[in-house]
């Protein structure tokens, strides 16, 4: 280790940083497993030809390859290694339903019956790093995790309805007030472009000028479209439909009127109506969900309804998802064919959101007590005995560790460790305490304390920690 | 995706796999933030100048470079990549004391003060994939996750005792009843070898050998010492002390008498003694440890108490640690030197033991309640708000997401869902039911069943699944 440091584009999550991610992830987790997700996880490591031909031709550079040291020898110069790192997490899972996906096993309960390997519909949530050999930069990272809820093998609107749910009890359970998930529908798009006029051969370009809508103005993106070849009278088609805004079902009802004309906007539209239907049922909140005519998403593989999450901070979408019908097939190299759906949460701008929001200073640091070693040794084996009891009652204790405690250094250096753990509360025995049979609760936060019974200790400070 | 694959030596992990792993390794993190240790992640790339030369010549050859696609093209033959993927979470701690283990922060509550970046003493867990380029085999994985936690910066004997009540409570907590913590002193076995007129030149073959007394009858440890050039009376006096056996403070005090020559074989002694009364002290249950003075520990860094986990289940030790006072100044090529110690669950041989002794049972499949559609579109609403309520009051739901499931199949491929998920619970509502404000709850494992009014239906299955 001649000289530190890590690759430009990673990061090392220091424990401050990472009791915050685990928080969020274990947060995301719980909901997923509510809703009736299951976890998934696949190697790092995969072949490289399940990878080649999925990213384009700019994102196949970025992919890593691997070899292993006592190989990179008898390396051929000019050659593809057989492996490389997991670029997303959609490509593993469409190989997963491809590999296992018609696998049976026999039922435990009924030898007679065969159960599939993998439940259908196959409801997983991953939550894994990816890698990509990209320039690093402001929010762009090598290595970063990807956390995803998809569902592949269901047709019904349930689907889209649940995550959509899911991703708002999300929010609201991470402690955001001000979130909205904005919803469109890819066909509603698809049928409107063509009722404009527009020539399929420009619907994925004029996609991707709408999609920009976000950050440019009406007249930049009308503008741009105007460059791309687009006539006038279809861009103000277009907008007519586009700008449309008001309550979801109006606002539905409004485009439905003008679309009518487009069997495939209609089919959208009216997938739109049923997913409101449903999102009531399910009872989410309508003030964080709202039909927006103008969002695009800039992945082409979605087929049908499509979202986008937004918060107050400026970090841009924290969340996103949608139906891709196709793109199991197209992974999987047409072995399996299979509807999907999923929603996808990017934990790196959720967390610049919760920190910019300034609601990661709910997230406790770890330990809540540290008993001081500093007085008498004599004093050891009832400080241990304190802190296995309330460990015991799940209060998260240290003790200290010092090398010297009995120095007169060392109470001031257990008092600068819990400082630099954020540790709230110390419990002191000092000489006076210790022939009185008390202890000196501190609160290191307010400098408050109080002289507890030992006997009655564990009771006080865990009632104070968890009230 | 022309054939369908992974790696040999990597796994996917399909979710009846993964919840499992999942309540192990939350298990494992929720006792090791109950002990005062916090978070730590790395980056799987790693500097390849990092790793070289910490793992030995066999070592080298199976870490993992890597190298973006773009670049590759580029690479000179026989050169070595500038990049490679983590090969154990011991280097990167290493690094990451290195890095940040003197950098100081602004004190956010006295701004006139500075907190150190990394609390010191730094008690760390870390749960993240190694790789390495090993030829797979029966428990040999080419990707696998180690669990450690280790304390960097003290030397207080009470790390030792707090480390190993640690691994008590864990393997506790897992369900095990019958596992052993053998506990054993680097410096006693030192002392020993040198005391029995080995010469230190032949000391750490003479571990190795002694480290197989697990494996091999004492004859055949023998043997090969006597190979290995040993004489039968150093051999002699070897086995007189290693043979002890009995109560750990009787067989130390045997041991002590014995050894009273050696200072170092004393200074191990008196450190077991006192390690011993702490774990008293911290109230570990006594027949969960034992001091054995036959066991050795391959690796050859450590430096003071050493010990290994085993269990009645045939898997080999299931967890091991020690103090390892130099490795860190070693791994950090001298940039710092810290005293350490550490603790590690080998998370594969872990879940193998549980799956030999039956403990993996206990773990329950995800979701709790299926709730059918499968008759009136019309008791949709109904059911969804349901799935609402019991997912208020924490049950985990699903309601069946069939593309027809109002068809004759609909309830038969929901139930078989259910089954393939492991879903005890299915809540049924037929046209009778609906008329009479009713669901049927039906137990999926016991076939039992049970109307019950919709209005209590919360209350009473979230008591049943809850009690």
């Amino acid at each position: 280790m001649e000289s530190l440091g890590i690759m430009g584009g990673t990061r090392d999550f220091l424990p401050d940083t990472m009791i915050r991610r685990e928080f969020v992830i274990d947060t995301l987790k719980l909901l997923f497993r509510k809703y009736g997700f299951e976890p998934l996880e696949t190697p790092a490591i995969e072949r490289l030809e399940t990878l080649t031909g999925k990213y384009g031709e700019e994102g196949e550079k970025l992919i890593y390859q691997v070899i292993n040291s006592g190989s990179l020898a008898n390396l051929q110069p000019g050659k593809r290694l057989e492996h490389a790192l997991r670029y997303d997490l959609t490509v593993p899972l469409a190989r997963v339903v491809a590999m296992y996906g018609d696998e049976m096993l026999p039922d435990p309960k009924n030898p007679k019956k065969q159960l599939r390997r993998l439940p259908r519909p196959f409801k997983r949530y991953q939550v894994q790093p990816v890698w990509r050999g990209d320039r690093p930069g402001q929010g762009r990272f090598r290595e970063f995790y990807q956390c995803d809820a998809d569902v592949v093998g269901a047709t019904s609107l349930l689907v889209e309805a649940e995550l959509i749910a899911l991703a708002v009890e999300a929010f609201k359970t991470l402690g955001f007030q001000d979130f909205t998930i904005k919803i469109n529908h890819r066909q509603l798009l698809a049928g409107l472009i063509s009722w404009a006029g527009v020539p399929k051969s420009k619907e994925a370009t004029t996609l991707s000028s709408i999609d920009k809508l976000d950050k440019l103005s009406v007249e930049a993106v009308k503008s741009e479209l105007h460059e791309k070849g687009l006539e006038q009278d279809q861009i103000e088609k277009l907008f007519n439909v586009i700008k449309l805004s008001g309550n979801g079902a109006e606002l539905l009802d409004e485009a439905g009127a003008l679309l009518k004309a487009s069997e495939t906007a209609s089919t959208g539209i009216a997938e739109l109506q049923q997913l409101l239907g449903l999102l009531k049922a399910l009872q989410v909140d309508g003030q964080h969900y709202k039909i927006d005519l103008s969002l695009a998403r800039g992945l082409d593989y979605y087929t049908g309804t499509i979202w986008e999450i937004v918060t107050a901070a400026p970090v841009g979408s924290v969340g996103a998802g949608g139906r891709y019908d196709g793109l199991i097939s197209t992974l999987s190299g047409g072995l399996v064919d299979q509807p999907a759906c999923g929603t996808s949460f990017g934990l790196d701008r959720l967390l610049a959101a919760m920190e910019h929001l300034d609601l990661l200073q709910q997230i406790p640091r770890n330990t809540e007590v540290l008993v001081l070693r500093f007085t008498d040794p004599g004093a050891e084996l009832i400080l241990l005995s304190l802190v296995c009891a309330l460990r015991k009652v799940g209060v998260r204790t240290e003790i200290g560790y010092n090398d010297a405690p009995f120095s007169p250094d060392g109470m001031r250096q257990q008092l600068g460790y819990a400082n630099e753990k954020g540790i709230s509360y110390a419990v002191i025995m000092g000489p006076d305490e210790m022939t009185q049979g008390m202890v000196t609760l501190r609160n290191l936060l307010t400098r408050e304390q109080s002289k507890l019974p030992i006997v009655d200790a564990v009771n006080l400070i865990s009632s104070r920690l968890h009230s």
